[in-house]
């Protein structure tokens, strides 16, 4: 029992210099908490950045690719960040230390930062987005991709925004935010499809069976091609023909080859039967009398 | 009533040792405080851990098709977040323990975390339209279906995307979130339906009476149908031509290669019963004199 | 006088149990009161189950189609989420009661369920929408309608989600939020509108004088129709033709038939006696000397 | 000064029943607090629910037109959501009174009330748009209106939704949030313009003279005309001949009416008066040699 | 010091008769205080009506035009809303006097007031914005203005609504909120525009110096001519003809007169000088040999 | 030590006249508070009209082009703003001084003022984005141009609305929260582009000849020019011609002016050289025999 | 131990001057307080003022491009908004001190600062998504961009806006938040397209060849061409002929040159060879006998 009350002394000695009579912290005990509060920040601040650090270092060596300039800068802007961050919640907790209500102050703040965070939500939700893209494994680097009206081969996936480069050359940078739809044109088969369009007067049955025969002859002499080529049929009665679909399954990126020599063979073949294609059209109507 | 006093008593001696005169956590109380909110902390995120285990593995056999990796990725990046959000949340009940004012810790976490939580509201909303579209069973695995002008045939139904794989073998990656009307073409008999555009100087009856022995004919022949085909009738007095109309209804996925093959029956009846099709015909006017 | 002072000592000495000198709880007290807390929520939980069991059961019979295997996953659903919320509130006060500052907790708990409520408000639309649907009787299952460019009969009328039934047979699953002008094409007699185009060189009277016995034989003929067919008189002036409408009112779905029928008439009409169709005219103009 | 002690004295008395040393209520005060709660909350239902049958009775022979089914089935929803509110309260206040800490509560309560509230925004905003509607008079029931790219005449203005008839039959039910440019057809005098395109050959004043002509005899023989017709000018020097507008102001909803007479009796004049219309004309050029 | 004794007795015997010893109002000084309460809203409530009325009255002469039966209603309406606000606030300080704690009727009455005042604030964004076109006077009634895709002129400016007449004789009624782009066309002389199109065989300078006579003769006898007309050159070399514009200004809304006469004196001075209109020309290529 | 004493009964003096003993304020120290409450409100409307008055009077030599008039009305209308505002504070300040709460008068006040809030943020948006208008320079009064798909010379730019003069005489009045793209046509030399189309059968080596003997010409005679006009080369080969593109770089505004005149000294050179512009060209294909 | 005394003794003599008996300050204490309070924001200014200065120090030479003049207007502007916030929060808390709750005037700024942050979050938005594109480099200065429908070459790029230069001279500005989908044309070789619409007549074979040749007498002679030109294939089998795509890689900007010369060289090409271009080509249909 001595202990407990030797012990409750010293807790009233130690009291006895920082607390008064109400309990309250005195100057100097307020003096002194200051020095703790900014002690224990700069010991956080060290804490994050080494961890910031670590993190920068990993970063280097993961699947995203990021520029070590580029995470060299982050990493920078986001101590910086953390710094006032911490300094401004040091400052507002020894000012509520000397009685200062601080209410007024952290609505100030508060609006800044609710404005700051409006105008940020859109970089969260590029991170949120990219973040899922890789996880999910929408596409990778060389898939042939289409993004919001924009094709080509993704050639860079990055935490902000992803780099697609265009057949004509174009460099494509979308935020990952705007990505919603994705098509993937390189998960698995492609199809080929080309339409030819010939006169109501040829025979279609013989038409059909020429394409037919050029699709067979294709097929034995291309080795990207994984179905077909064959005549789907008649997809369309059209003005001043008939259209004949002729359809394939190619490995990726092979389709559109595919596509152009069976449109060649084909021209050549009609060339050879002369079959016609279907030019428009038209009757010159008798005026009635 | 001496038990009253007696436990009285003791709850006073436990007293003295953790709190000070006016009932407050003296340094000891306090820091034992610390102990248990860290061991609670611990204890919890054991727990939970073993919950999101326990739920990953359900998940491996459930409905909803998640490959493994996937799932342990995704249960890991939940335990940090939770893991992070309990120490913060510790952190937080040990400084008020200590009597240092959080307000303005917690108000500025709680703009980042508005902040964040605007970003990935597209995010819930994701994955709660996915699982009303599974509740509600809108679709399945291998429907035909058409969301948000993509058509194809449903490949996977995930938590937050839905995969749908075109003709063309393209793979559109639609998050749920983005799915709002749905139009599902594998429920009930599809309908297949071709116009057919004759001139104005054939003879309508005797036109609808052609197709309409076409029409028998195919139906005999052809076991996806389930109703028709039949002459709907004229559909349009257009410019050049009359057009005539012909349903029938077919298995889901059939009714394409139905209008194929009633297109070429049609076109070689005519050419048969020499019915010509409606090219577009022109009157040369003669000038006013 | 005595009660009073008999009962204000039994107060005292329940308080003298469960409470300190300052009259707060003590421990025993805050054990009790734990006890208390999760009875009470144990009590309520079964209640709600019951409550939740009996608007199933009243739902199973009700106007809404919802067939009794989602009533059930959805009910399960329902009280899987009462429980935690309640299990939540129940761990709130008892940290309360043991003094812990909760406003942490509380403040993440309240971000999160903010983001949820966000992703969730589309939900609380669809539910609201559908009860006004169903309250205004805008359409019933049944009626031929148009909705957000989707034409059909409705087939499913859910608390979340209409079904529509094309005529194509494909099903479009609308969410009810997304419901707003709807155009009802079974309340009332519809109209049925056919355009025919004679040329400039033909006596406008006489045309109109077939069109109209063409009209008045077709309504001696068919019992759908409720008023007309009349010709309503030349609605354009065209570049190689004038346009007559003829207007009717029918009976609902009936409309297009009765149209297809007014066609073929007219078409047979003019054959007779000789009316020729508006075909382009153009005028080979000298080049100037 | 006695009849101030004697007060005291109850006061003193009455508190010593109901109150404990600190002046809090004791248990029977407590208990007995619930009890008035629930007493006023039942005593404010039935006032609210004869306020809300009155406000149904006046509504019936009101200018909204709502059918007595839909009141009732109203007003019994609300009164059911008035009486849910009030026990939530009720039991919130209670909670309070015996000192249990509601904050997490009310937070959770509040963020599924938030959750509704913004997915009941839209219906707020049918009613108030509703609202001022009719206080504007912006159209009555049997105004011919365009709103939102619908037409037709008003059938119905409700408290949430207005009902459009459209000339082909089909009914329009447009929610009063969705009005926000309307365009109404029947106030003041409507106009009627006729296009007539003649050839560059004929002669321009003979052809405006004759539109006059039969202006001025459809003027005297038709009572809905309120102004011209006449002829407006040349409004088109177009590819292959002039426009000619005329106009005319009518009575609403005979405008269509009359521009079909219009263009009848002009077509009539030209033929007389062999005015030649404006058909397409081109000229075949020489090659160069 | 005598008077400051007497003074305190009587604050003194002041709080004996309406507060405890603990210095909180009794039962007499709490029904007092609520009698207080409504007499000091009563008077509000009049204080309020007699500055409506007024205001009222001084709307009726102003600018903007609203009819006193509209303004009568809406006063009306104001009235019960401020009533009702403040018997609500009344009741919650009663309330708040007998220690009922009101945060959570406060809290739901929020989240209702927060609904409607998001469902309302279309209707203040109309409201500021039409203080803003009155104020910049960015139109007045009798101008003729494009607004949203809209022409017309103003016929009433009000404080929600603005009314724009077309040249149809249709009404269009504009939110005020939903103006932003304003074209007003009756500020400063309005342009008018001819565009001719003649053959490419015509001699250029030719046709321009025929069009400028036609345009100084128009000038010398139209009143209504600020500027030219004169011809501006030639701004096509299109696939049939070139095209020469003639631009001219005006007074405001007499553009469209000139532009008529204009057009009607080209026509007749190509007729005399035998100037070729442009039609269209095509060239019949020889097949290949 | 003496004058700490005399200093603290003269404080306690003073306390006793507005103070009771539990030192809070009495009824005349309350009514005092009022006074001085008002009297501090008084004194800052002064200020504040003070300052305001000067503002105005600075504004109007300022670069914001705003008439004394609409300032004067502006600055009128401010300053009843701050009237009521101020005065509801007060009234806040007094109520609280008797002890009323006045959370729920706040909490009205509070939500009304957000509606209101949320109505005018674009009025903020429009005065900001006017200021960085303003403040980067993006374009002053006189400059040529294209904001929001509206084209002509800037006449005015104030502080929430930016007027434009098209060339038609029209005033686009623009809200400057509307503005996002601007495209400015007077800064830096324009370009001038003419396309001619000549046939296939043309010389193109011949054809570029005289069209940059043409430019040549041009650029001899006309000061505007700043760089070519020069032949830029072969841009189509379309269907039945060869698109020659000519280029030029001209001072602000003088670009149009300069096409017109190459387009006429273009088309003059190929009257003299014989070059054919290029009409549409057909071939009258052979009926498959 | 004595030193602790005497310290205590010195604290409770500072007390006794500025506190009363309760431990609040008195009138001095307050007096004082302000004192300290403005001399601490004067400091604060003074601080911050030096720092900003030397922010615009640093900025002169940075990388983005601000003229010195508008640095130092915004620089003015940031101080004055800073010194009236420092004012504003000084003036609450001396209110604070002196006992008046300022809740309510802090709800009322804080609803005005509200309305800002909304309106000035595209501002926010602005700097983020600027500071980003620099960040990720994702255009420089003098790169060929294309940005939300405008393409040219950047001119400046700045904190708030890019400047992006046409081919026309046009200089658009574009704020940043604007930018999402940047296309960069100047990263990599870029590609040439040329389409040759041949005769269905011509020899396919042949055809090919001759352009082939002419792409390879181009490649010899061109040095900005990286890869090609070669005949890509047949990529369209059209009405009335068929499309050849000619294709070649060149440095970033060169694109557009090579396909005017490929153009110009195939014509040459063809004339010389006789390859007839695919002019439209249609049939005389004979009419049914």
């Amino acid at each position: 029992m001595d202990l407990v009350y030797i012990y409750r002394d010293l807790v009233h000695l130690f009291n006895s210099f920082f607390r008064n009579n109400s309990g309250e912290l005195n100057l100097v005990g307020k003096v002194l908490s200051i020095f703790i509060v900014f002690i224990v920040i700069k010991v956080l601040l060290r804490v994050l950045n080494v961890l910031i650090n670590k993190a920068v270092k990993r970063r280097k060596n993961s699947k995203f690719a990021v520029d070590s300039r580029k995470l060299n800068t982050g990493a920078a802007v986001l101590k910086n960040v953390i710094k006032y961050i911490l300094y401004f919640i040091g400052i507002m907790i020894v000012l509520d230390i000397f009685g200062v209500n601080t209410t007024s102050i952290i609505a100030t703040a508060g609006i800044g930062g609710l404005a700051i965070s409006f105008g940020a939500q859109s970089l969260v939700k590029d991170i949120i987005t990219g973040f899922f893209i890789l996880f999910e494994d929408q596409f990778s680097v060389g898939d042939y991709v289409k993004i919001a009206d924009l094709e080509g081969v993704v050639e860079e996936m990055g935490i902000r925004v992803t780099k697609i480069r265009d057949f004509t050359g174009e460099l494509h940078i979308i935020p990952n935010g705007n990505i919603s739809l994705v098509t993937n044109k390189s998960r698995g088969p492609m199809s080929s499809y080309v339409d030819v369009r010939i006169a109501y007067e040829e025979d279609t049955d013989r038409a059909i069976k020429v394409i037919q025969e050029v699709c067979d002859r294709i097929k034995s002499s291309n080795d990207s091609i994984l179905e077909g080529p064959s005549v789907l049929g008649i997809t369309d009665l059209g003005d001043s023909g008939i259209n004949i679909k002729v359809i394939a399954k190619t490995k990726p990126m092979e389709q559109w080859a595919l596509e152009r020599q069976i449109r060649k063979e084909i021209k050549k073949a009609f060339d050879e039967e002369k079959i016609q294609i279907a030019y428009p059209k038209f009757i010159i109507q008798d005026k009635k009398a």
